[in-house]
């Protein structure tokens, strides 16, 4: 299959917020459609924690994307009209520079000496992309969970550098509950002993690897991405066929125990597990107060921008819907005119990805109205 | 300190509902205040998952209990009036046979040869002490938690023996977001090398045991039994200091994850594994539509009591208030006289542990009209 992937190599060195800096690393993006003469027809995609930049097929790679249903030729996000951009997140192991790579002051895989990562530094490489394709200014920045507090990090880093703004399920600050569950995976990580410190195999092929770990943290991810209210009309109490049952004692009985299974196998050896330690704890960090002397408000009202969607769902516990709320309010105090958009899709914080009817009626109306 | 405890030997066999038998099996309860001579002033409690029999001091242990402030002389459940039983749930090991207690065919203990245990296994139990201690009807049943759901069997198995009821916090099934919880815990718990199969050193004074595994399950546990409401306003995104973090990489660094560590290290080897994963696997059993063909509502309806008040709160994520509504709804469709208190306290599932200000007030309400 061709591979639609560019890379961007970043300024060497590249400083990180919280001190130390990269050198000659580089981030994977993909784009779909054209960039008009004005160079103001982009919109930039920041993901959440895990997704690669294939957000959608295209000509060079037709494979799914990770929002296939939201974008394309006459879908919400319209590649027809839109030059659109994703980026892999620095510190994702998905094309872009992280813990798995090579320091080149080694020669060996970065591990624990990457430096610390915030969501800053996610922005701030995004927007070298942006920079080094000659635009000037995004017409619209979209950042859904992880992705939309990189995106409040990335206009409050770069002002005037995007006129719109979609801001899909996510937080102005990672809030307890939140990080009580991030601690939580990245301790069972942590405790793995075949985690060793960072020292697996980094290849994914080996024996020395925190399968354990990774396989509780992704099923605890998917519990707290999904809701109650749908696995109850979705799953119920229904029994595995005894054919599928587990024959070690207290093995799977319940579908919804397989169905958590079936993630965490697709999940473990496909993303870097020192990676999934970087972003995550980069996502606990990240609190739009810092910028607002302490108050999320005052923070949000810093971002200067004409006009923004913000979407939210009410059975969201991972980024509560009052989350939304303030990110709305803040940006309409910021002079923004902002629509908010509160929906009771049922699946919860992964409704974005799932409930594409819906999001996407809200997100393609917003951006026909640009 | 002297202990309060007492032991009464079950029948021998003691049939198990899915299958076997225990030989020369106890439970251990404690009783409070005096019972009349009509015999009819008697209160039974089950408890949660983890508590012992030990709900409140008294004379002869004049320790805290687990419901101190709930249950005393004057206080809601008033044992001034009241002669108040509480049984450490079969399986438990806080002094009830339990996956750690030796087996008479083997001399050694049970570990995994322990027979699958259900809710209505711990409902049997208690009731053979309430017969034993010469009661014939329980002037209140009270369930709290997993109490809650083998109290509704208790009723259901024993008709006739129960005039008043007290729901508290529970369900009338186990609902998949929960089983998924509690899937986790006991994955946690089973993946850890140190589990062994069931064969870790079982009196939790030697290296052989599953530390990280339980850890894993207290803190999942402590989160789903919290609210994220709560936590926002307790520790918010409050730092440790610097002295109490870990050295460690991706060590603690907020209050939250230092709380859910303390709860952990209180935990961790202080219950015994085995009967941690037999008593979470029986709450995930649990189902009273088993009772009503295949309906919650029929089977809730198969209950015989002449009043009942239905506790639940709102921030609860585990037992959602839906099911207290659906438990209150169906002991009125049995023809029971139903109070419904629905709270908002902002501490979760455990409100019932730390709201004690409005349980009291609900409960010594309901119990007064008695």
């Amino acid at each position: 299959m061709a591979d639609a992937r560019r890379y961007c190599t970043l300024p060497s060195p590249f400083p990180m917020k919280r001190g130390g800096a990269l050198h000659g690393a580089r981030v994977a993006y993909e784009t779909w459609g054209t960039l008009n003469a004005a160079r103001d027809n982009a919109i930039l995609v920041l993901t959440g924690l895990s997704p690669s930049a294939h957000m959608m097929s295209g000509a060079e790679d037709p494979s799914p994307g990770w929002w296939e249903g939201m974008a394309g030729p006459g879908k919400a996000i319209d590649t027809d009209r839109w030059f659109v951009i994703c980026v892999n997140s620095l510190g994702s192991d998905k094309g872009s520079t992280c813990p798995a790579s090579t320091n080149p002051a080694t020669g060996e895989a970065y591990r624990l000496d990457f430096p610390e990562l915030s969501l800053e530094d996610v922005a701030n490489a995004a927007h070298v992309v942006v920079r080094e394709l000659g635009i000037a200014r995004l017409a619209c920045l979209v950042g859904c969970s992880m992705g939309g507090m990189a995106a409040l990090a990335y206009m409050l880093l770069h002002p005037d550098t995007v006129r719109a703004h979609v801001s899909v399920d996510t937080a102005p600050q990672a809030q307890p509950f939140a990080i009580a569950i991030r601690s939580l995976q990245r301790e069972a990580i942590r405790l793995d002993p075949q985690w060793a410190n960072g020292g697996y195999d980094i290849h994914g092929d080996g024996e020395r690897y925190p399968d354990m770990g990774m396989s509780i943290a992704r099923k605890l991810g998917v519990i707290t991405y999904r809701s109650a209210m749908e696995w109850n009309g979705r799953f119920a109490r229904i029994r595995l066929d005894a054919e599928q049952r587990e024959e070690q004692p207290f093995g799977f009985e319940f579908q919804v125990e397989s169905y958590l299974e079936g993630h965490a196998r697709r999940f473990v050896r496909s993303f870097d597990p020192n990676s999934y330690l970087y972003l995550s704890r980069a996502s606990d960090w990240f609190d739009i107060a810092e910028y607002g002397g302490g108050s999320v408000m005052e923070g949000l009202k810093r971002i200067r921008i004409e006009r923004a969607l913000v979407i939210g769902v009410s059975t969201d516990i991972l980024f509560p819907l009052e989350q939304q709320e303030q990110i709305a309010a803040g940006l309409e105090a910021a002079g923004a005119n902002v629509d908010f958009v509160a929906l009771d899709s049922p699946q919860g914080h992964d409704a974005f990805l799932v409930d594409i009817e819906n999001y996407s009626r809200a997100i393609g109306g917003f951006l026909a109205k640009l």
